[in-house]
């Protein structure tokens, strides 16, 4: 049993049949369940073997000294760095005295469930002790998306053969002893023992601990009750000290009947709040959810996601996989956005402590569009906290020398924490990314509240950014010098065209918005020179183009640049930046993920079809993913010039990046943005969806390999779904007024009385492109 | 007394007169003696008051770790920091049992002199102690060019008015407690204790300490030895613990009679050798030492520097301060090269742990051109330092994925120690900076022998290095991209000229050098395919220039970047590093030091009279000298370009940079490059020096300031001397062959029997350039 494992593909679960030691930690990203306030790994019940431990909340870091051999001006000196806090998933299981370790013994089965729909995590297995007892034992986990600082777990023994003495020990285990750290530089800091106990204390079923953090003063309180279904001769005792409490349940079971325990577990902290304000309030989470029951639990998070499914859901026939998959991705974008309030999204949800877990321009970029149009609230609420981290980044501003505010490339709480600036402080693009997050929010909610009270101010200060980042050369272009794209094997150059398109928008919806807020904007220090300077510097924005090649370089000069000799670089010296050193990649032509090719996505009205085409079949050729934020992107494109094959392995790569770990680093945390960029690639890329200007405009074609996609968008209170086969389209209008949407250029009414069908032109032919050397995406083939 | 300091300008003396505890550290740099090999800070005999202790033996260093907040692929992961040996100067005294200190008691007068003809340090002090009694001491110290081991001090005490008993206690300490670490990132690593006890002991007047570094086991032997003029009742004991020998002479003095002792410091230190090997080694040093006798040790010292004098001297009528300045930055010069021996000669000497006691690119830029045509041997050395080194640049060449060698950015033993790649690593130019030195030192001493055993291996290196650093485009032209030139203020940029014109003149001389040694070079695996390579790269060179402006950008793009606002930028934000994010700097036109006027000094004759008088104008005004090897660069084309007040002006900058503390860093080190620039703005600037081809030229004339200039050079066994008035310039040949100069562009022979007088023609006539607002140099005054 043990070592063999397989995950059938199934629409609504994914599921893992048996269990390999070797592949733990890659599960227990996988089968994490997060509301995105709290967070649990999807570590055994009984706690070993694991492979990475971990419960987050969401913000809970402590703060770590950032070092340099060379120190500068402006380099952040204090790092954050995720903790793992205190467990409260541990039930310990003792069968006669012999604890259950999947490890000895025999287990005849062992299966996982993350089930979508209903948003628990269900598991079952079978073990024979060594001493021949066997057992059944079944739990249910689950974080709960309307009490958001809940998690409870429904647990059930049983005795397959004979009588048994059962011990159940549930615990609450704060400073738990971690493995070894990581020499990868993408990896988190392991701190040791990063709580300090406060209070512990226990009575009946219940135990409570309460910690600090260290350095960034965090208080934490865990709690948990437990509710016990009476057995006769059952004992119940409590004991706690500093970093752990112990619930035991003991009882004798006769062969067939069950001993079932549901365990609450709430979660409080708080920067300011005081210990008894922190006790009360995990306590009162607690009476709450006791309350609410089990069954209670359940009803409430199966609504919640049934109304999510029904905004959101994406079904896909052909591909099977790709159908498991956007679901999977789907439910954990939810996990990691549904209850973050106003704090930030990190790049690993509350997966796993990968990249310290830190949030990056990941959240606005690729998290948030597929948010917009499918759970809006949640992206509401990251703008909400990028606003709160508005000194932090006006401060930065100030330090750097430029007016607005410049966000941090990776943070917890607001403050810069990248160690290196080439790649982080340069990457100024991430203000372009929030600003062109809030234009789409309010474009797509019609929230005018969120834009005069968030939007506008967050608007305001990137575009203020902009205007002082930037500067009139002597023939009136505007140029933006010296900093970092998207693309992180390049570095520090000159008119990056994703930065300077994504700017340039900044600039001009600013200004819109300014006009359409005037009160506010007065209110910001706003007056009609400033958004005159704003329209003049996107107006003047300047724009590289390699006549010679007919293409646009990424950066200035970039097409000059020698051009990686892919031929003799071995698969096993990438991902490149772990083989080469930063030197060499930033000065030759080599692309470690899309950054021309998602400015054509992101701007495409600034690209005219040929150069699209030309441009996308150039960067293929030097692509070489050593980012899971390109295969999306890729697809998109791919799709929009029409590749549609390689569209469709794009998608298949992004999509399955974590179910099939193709970058080797889902054990640290799933890639959130990936995992939105499957949705992205299906309704951006297949479907053809941009939203620019008043419009939803679609170009809807699917590849040989998918013979229907749908999906359902809400935008300005309508509901739409979409529906694509190899030669219609259809649009229904679900709920809503009626609309226009542009299908392949034409634009067509659509109203709940009238859905429209229309015909699917064929795509656009140019030469297939090449990838580099071995960088080639995996084939889908048809019937595979 | 104490607080009250002059220093008094004299054509052959740095004279201090009082004694300001404020301004210690910076005299403790100022008459710190050296030879290369063996460096003592002028720290009082006594050993306190003190700023910085400091005795440093050439490469003995220990490790540490080079952090990073974010690691990379190829960041060196060990650094090398120079240590604080053990120290041997110090000769403590009590005066019938009061401490000598300057601090107490009453300071009558105190004098120290730093004699550049008789090579030593002079003190005389004055003092009466807190009970009344009068003495006076006289030291005179010296760092021995001829018995490079050693150091010996002169000590005498004389009781003024009445009989004293007095106490000396000769000492060597190890470990000395060390000031707290400054924050400058410029400043040195402070390493506590770095010193393991593995020896000690003592008797009669002879005394020993071996120590051992802890990660660099680098073993150390201090040994001293005394010659103590006989007295009656003299008492001397020797007592030795791990970290410290003490000899005690002890005597009753009448009033005028004199205690005199000489002391005897040797050193000695290997990474290889047994404990008793350097045991030996020091003592046979302190007894060779012992048998030449103080007055030896001075005739050697004076004969040896009459010698260095009569190659080297450099005579300036009309501006004191730099006739003295000259003097002493050749005498200081001269110390940091003379016995370096195949070690590196750091950018700080022997002088103070500044810049972790590392060589730079300062070495083969500024100081070897001195020491070629004064001290030809040092500089030889120095090159063959550089060829030890060729192993550790090859594997880090490898490690970055280039051919050849890739020498060090900083250095003490030879491995990277750059802890910032875009200021480190990619500044390739010092690759070329060495080739160029190599090409000197083999043009002005012909000597053929170095080139074929040292000089082709370097240059092959180098022009390997380079071949594969630069591509062809499609255009043809070879193509550097993506490194850093001088300037630190900007980096990481495409064909930076400095770079591209000194990497092709690397691949044509490798090239050269090659023809002129086949046998060697076909050793070193060279083939003619090779070199036509190499030719092919320099005939192709891409050199940009920018048409609109006229002028060449100092790399590509960079006069299209944004002018710093010089207006706005207050002067105490100078250094702008300390004030100002990289990221800022590196975008805009700003200089921190000169690159392409550096350009345009090494290869003049890749520009036109005018492009050098446009550029030199245009990055007159962007320059802001935050770098000591700036001033004198700009006083050599300032010179060239007419503008004679100006070089004027920047000569005495470069001359009196520390002497008159001008970058405020002179506390832990002189600038030995900028001490190289005073008489590389003299005799290069206004004597027009230039080494290019066959023939020496000369485009002498001198400013309104100076009256007269007078140099001797020595090259190819001859030796000239050149005199330059206002409205001549003599060229006399002092011994070699006849030989043809040019005087203005016209060939002059000149022979033993008939030296040459020519016209100084008016200089060319441009307008007078402008520097950065609050940047321009010190005016100076005729007559001030």
């Amino acid at each position: 049993m043990i070592g063999n494992v397989s995950f059938p593909v199934e629409p609504w679960y994914l599921r893992e049949c048996g269990l390999d030691p070797q592949l733990l930690a890659r599960s227990e990203s996988l089968f994490a369940l997060s509301n995105g306030h709290v967070g649990l790994r999807a570590n055994l019940d009984e706690g070993e073997p694991h492979a990475l431990p971990g419960t987050y909340l969401n913000s809970v870091h402590e703060l770590r000294p950032l070092p340099y051999a060379e120190a500068g001006y402006g380099y952040p000196e204090s790092g954050q760095t995720v903790i793992n806090v205190t467990n409260g998933k541990l039930i310990r299981l003792l069968v006669d005295d012999e604890p259950f370790d999947v490890r000895y013994g025999d287990l005849r089965s062992h299966e996982r469930v993350l089930d979508f729909r209903a948003g628990v995590l269900r598991r079952t297995a079978e073990w024979v002790s060594p001493a021949g007892q066997a057992i059944r034992v079944s739990a249910v986990r689950l974080v709960s998306f309307v009490q958001r600082a809940m998690a409870a777990i429904c647990y059930e023994v049983e005795p397959l053969d004979a009588p048994a003495r059962l011990v159940v020990q549930s615990e609450l285990v704060a400073n738990e002893q971690m493995p070894p750290q990581s020499v990868d530089p993408r990896a988190a800091a392991v701190l040791e023992a990063p709580l300090q106990g406060e209070w512990n204390g226990s009575h009946g079923a219940y135990a409570e601990l309460v910690h600090r953090t260290r350095h960034s003063g965090i208080r934490v309180a865990t709690a948990m009750d437990h509710v016990i279904d009476p057995l006769p001769g059952l004992g119940v005792t409590a004991e706690s000290d500093e970093d752990s409490c112990r619930i035991t349940v003991t009882a004798v079971l006769d062969a067939g009947s069950t001993l079932r325990m549901v365990k609450f577990i709430a979660y409080g902290w708080s920067e300011q709040r005081s210990l008894p304000a922190l006790r009360d309030q995990a306590a009162a989470a607690l009476t709450a959810a006791r309350q609410t029951g089990w069954e209670g639990l359940l009803a409430e998070q199966q609504a919640y996601l049934d109304d999510f499914w029904a905004r959101a859901d994406v079904e896909v026939d052909g591909d099977a996989e790709v159908q498991q998959a956007v679901r999977f991705a789907l439910f954990h974008v939810l996990q990691a956005g549904a209850r973050a309030e106003r704090r930030s999204i990190p790049a690993k949800g509350l997966t796993g402590p990968g990249y310290d877990g830190h949030a990056f321009w990941d959240t606005e970029g690729y998290v948030l569009p597929v948010l917009t149009y499918t759970a809006p609230h949640a992206a509401a609420d990251a703008l909400r906290w990028r606003q709160t981290t508005l000194p932090m980044a006006r401060e930065r501003a100030r330090t750097l020398g430029f007016s607005g505010a410049a966000f941090p490339w990776r943070t917890i709480h607001g403050e810069e924490c990248s160690g290196y600036w080439p790649a982080g402080t340069a990457a100024f693009h991430i203000n372009a990314d929030i600003a062109d997050a809030v234009v789409r929010y309010v474009r797509v909610t019609g929230d005018d509240d969120f834009e005069r009270d968030v939007g506008l101010e967050l608007l305001v200060d990137t575009a203020r950014l902009w205007r002082s980042l930037g500067h009139h050369d002597l023939d009136g272009d505007f140029n933006i010098d010296g900093v970092t794209g998207p693309d992180e094997y390049s570095a520090v150059a000159d008119n990056n065209v994703y930065t300077n398109l994504m700017a340039q928008q900044n600039l001009v919806e600013a200004a819109n918005a300014v006009r359409r807020h005037p009160d506010k904007a007065r209110e910001l220090g706003v007056d009609a020179e400033e958004t005159a300077s704003w329209r003049d510097a996107a107006e003047d924005m300047y724009i590289p183009f390699d006549e010679k090649l007919g293409v646009h370089p990424q950066s200035e000069g970039f097409t000059r640049h020698q051009v990686w000799d892919f031929e003799h670089t071995r698969p096993d010296q990438y991902p490149m930046l772990l083989h080469f050193p930063y030197f060499d990649l930033y000065r030759k032509q080599v692309v470690k993920q899309a950054d021309l090719v998602l400015a054509m996505q992101r701007r495409g009205e600034a690209f005219t079809e040929e150069q699209k085409a030309r441009n996308f079949a150039y960067y293929e050729a030097m692509t070489v993913r050593d980012s899971s934020l390109s295969a999306c992107c890729q697809a998109v494109m791919a799709a929009e010039v029409g590749h549609l094959g390689l569209a469709h392995d794009y998608l298949r790569e992004a999509a399955l990046t974590d179910l099939r770990d193709l970058q080797n680093r889902a054990v640290d945390g799933l890639h959130i943005a990936s995992l939105a960029g499957s949705w992205i690639a299906l309704v951006e890329g297949f479907g053809g969806l941009r939203d620019i200007g008043g419009t939803l405009s679609f170009t809807p074609r699917v590849p040989e390999g998918i013979s229907r996609l749908a999906f359902v968008l809400s935008r300005q209170g309508r509901r739409l779904r979409v529906e694509v086969t190899d030669s219609t389209a259809s649009y229904v209008l679900l709920r809503g007024d009626p609309t226009v949407i542009v299908h392949h250029g034409e634009q067509v009414r659509v109203s709940v009385e009238q859905p429209v069908c229309c015909a699917v032109p064929p795509p656009p032919s140019w030469p297939p492109p090449s990838q580099p050397h071995g960088r080639q995406p995996v084939r889908f083939r048809i019937n595979q």
